[in-house]
């Protein structure tokens, strides 16, 4: 006898659309630390994000229908965060620290919803833009990006027999499971998953947690995704980003508050968080001039988060740094999340092990590695560098240097002054795979 | 909501055990076409089949519960062919014959249940026989070796998280599918499946089918499996096999009668059977002696299966056999089915390619490739060596000799017998893998 749950099949067949963001946790953690500063200090700021498709040949407005988009978007605005949701944020542990965020904080999250959003279709892309205020806006970048890749991985795999779909996963699984064999030899390494917003859908990302999990054991410390690490017991990983010292900037009325933004918000950052919390991200106007003005105290900091120079020679520049203020780099952290993967972790833990803590945020190569796995040899399945940058505060232009121009945002005018302000020394351009 | 089928949850935990073989038509397509012939010719002929392990350092014994081999066995003889599935063998064409199968033989299969069985433990091994008339042994051969194979699966699998599960069956399909994308390379390949015995679970068999199927199209031309041959409208694929020449020389009067007895049984199977089923199987006592003694009428046969020659020389062999009965090889056909696998087919195909037709029959490293797949490196899934002999017909012992004395079976003095009567040219001991 087929034994089929009539109820069930009945129901699932009547859904109008399958969500792919089901609860506001679904998004990475250092948003939700950002969030209780932004609120705190900066409950005015008005803040645009936009999303940005570093990957213009292709074109995903000939992909995803507009329609399913606007669908799914409009899906994320009916949530809520849980009353199971807010106990957990509420009662658990971060980094080993008690009630992370203030009841007031919690409160405030319980009306939370996501705000408006501005969509339309320029030159086969997107033009996707979220306007309000800043607490509102920011919350859009995960849950906004993570919609764009799975609708385009479920493009592609549309008409796709439910045998081609079992081979794609096996292969899917297969190497991923290779992937965590090779790290394994790695005794001392410390990884967690940063791949929420490139993932190929909430499905695989939460397969590949429970892989890595399985298969890494203590190497593993936990997800960046708040709802992986709560339905799965782990920790919650993530500090801070880049929006923080590009609204700061932005808001400064000359170029002297554009020069200090990135200390400002560190001081910010430092009157809010402590312990492991304290990790800065030197790159948003280029490391090179971050470290050159960055004050003694940083040195006191756990660590630093190279996020677009290459890791070997960010984190040597970052070591040299420490040695000069007199730091045993030992003793310091670095965490390396910029389009890591197998090789380029195993070289960087090797050139790096013994000198300095090391840390590995592993992200689109975890949740959204496809390639050259579709049976019908189809390509469309490698994952495209799409982000959602913050744009402009308070009317006003905000702009990312990086390390590497090819990762840099805003508008030329003010990318010149900012090159003015901080130099472009220590830039140098690598293509951005994801 | 998690939706769970409580009724069919509680049906499941309630059975007494999981059925390994749940059809008679679950068994190589070759025994129905020789039992049709054994009933005619030999219905009084007592038989005993016995199960051999050739690889000894695997103590199957201690593998397998004894307890749970008699019940899968008991579970086994409750079955009868269903109406359907006579139906199905009455009125399906085989190889583009029409009633293959007599009115008068399908009414005979409604009665039939597999005979009783002896077991016991020797030294670490099973000791199973069936005894009784050959038209009931025979058909013990397939369930046999497909329950101790599929238990040594479930035995080595037991206790396995359902993670390591997952990897080790994602390993298999990536495994199987890299196979079946280098065998769509070979434009005229022509082949089948021969897994049944050999095979790691009955439902890995017929996912192995249905991936053969959807890989290959027209290159998969069917399987031995009639169960899944009806339920997946392939063709049922298979002639004849070495019990036939090995009863009918153990039950020769004399060496006379045992050297004649390889020609006899073919005499009796072309009054049987005709078109493709002109398949001759050379090496029961040495393919080399077989075809030295060959009269020339066999020379008009569709072709030959070497089963235990390598597969180069045995087939260059079966073609100067045919050019020295001035016979054209392209017009013949020679199916390769002994231990075969991606690199093996891909060189005999090349090797034959335009001077004959080939034809492959693809078993153990079809069915049961998990070698290296256990994601905990653990041993225990690689195929192993087994086999169900016929060892004595009407009381006298029955010998196969083959083109490689490993795979010879039969009491010393007997086989020591035969070499003198056939000869031991061109034998050559090749290790068995599977």
């Amino acid at each position: 006898m087929a034994v089929t749950d009539i109820a069930t099949r009945t129901y699932d067949h009547g859904w109008r659309l399958d969500p792919i963001v089901r609860s506001l946790l679904d998004t990475d953690f250092y948003k939700l630390l950002m969030l209780q500063m932004i609120r705190h200090l900066h409950p005015d700021v008005q803040a645009t994000f936009a999303l940005i498709n570093r990957s213009k040949a292709i074109r995903l407005a000939e992909v995803i229908d507009e329609r399913e988009l606007r669908e799914q978007l409009d899906h994320a605005r009916t949530l809520r965060f849980g009353k199971k949701e807010l106990i957990w944020l509420a009662g658990n542990s971060f980094y080993g620290r008690e009630r992370m965020f203030s009841p007031d904080f919690i409160a405030w999250l319980a009306d939370f919803r996501l705000p408006e959003y501005q969509l339309r279709i320029v030159d086969g892309q997107f033009e996707l833009t979220f306007d309000g205020p800043w607490t509102d806006t920011s919350m859009w970048e995960v849950p906004a990006l993570a919609i764009v890749n799975e609708l385009r991985s479920r493009a592609v795999l549309r008409g796709k027999g439910r045998f081609a779909l079992d081979i794609l996963y096996a292969r899917g699984k297969a190497r991923l499971w290779g992937k965590v064999e090779r790290l394994r030899q790695l005794p001392d390494l410390v990884i967690s998953d940063f791949g929420t917003r490139r993932r190929h859908g909430f499905l695989w990302q939460r397969w590949c947690v429970e892989a890595l999990k399985e298969g890494l054991g203590e190497r593993f410390i936990g997800t960046s995704n708040v709802l992986l690490a709560m339905d799965n017991d782990l920790e919650a990983i993530g500090t801070n980003a880049h929006e923080l010292p590009m609204v700061q900037a932005a808001l400064a009325d000359d170029d002297a508050g554009v020069a200090v933004a990135p200390y400002r918000v560190l001081e910010d950052w430092r009157a809010h968080y402590d312990g492991n919390l304290l990790i800065a991200l030197p790159d948003a106007f280029g490391t090179a001039a971050f470290l050159r003005n960055a004050p003694d105290w940083l040195a006191d900091w756990t660590g630093f988060r190279p996020d677009s120079a290459p890791p070997i020679a960010g984190g040597e520049q970052i070591i040299a740094w420490w040695q000069a203020h007199g730091r045993d780099p030992r003793d310091k952290l670095l965490i390396f999340s910029d389009g890591m993967d197998v090789e380029s972790i195993e070289a960087t833990y090797r050139h790096f092990h013994g000198r300095v803590r090391m840390s590995f945020g592993w992200g689109t190569n975890l949740t959204n590695d496809f390639r050259d796995c579709d049976p019908d040899g189809a390509h469309g399945l490698e994952p495209i560098s799409l982000v959602a940058k913050v744009i402009r505060a308070n009317g006003r232009p905000a702009v990312k240097l990086s390390d590497n121009p090819a990762k840099a945002t805003g508008d030329p005018t003010e990318i010149a002054r900012y090159l003015r302000i901080f130099g472009g020394d220590g830039r140098a351009e690598t293509k951005v795979e994801v």
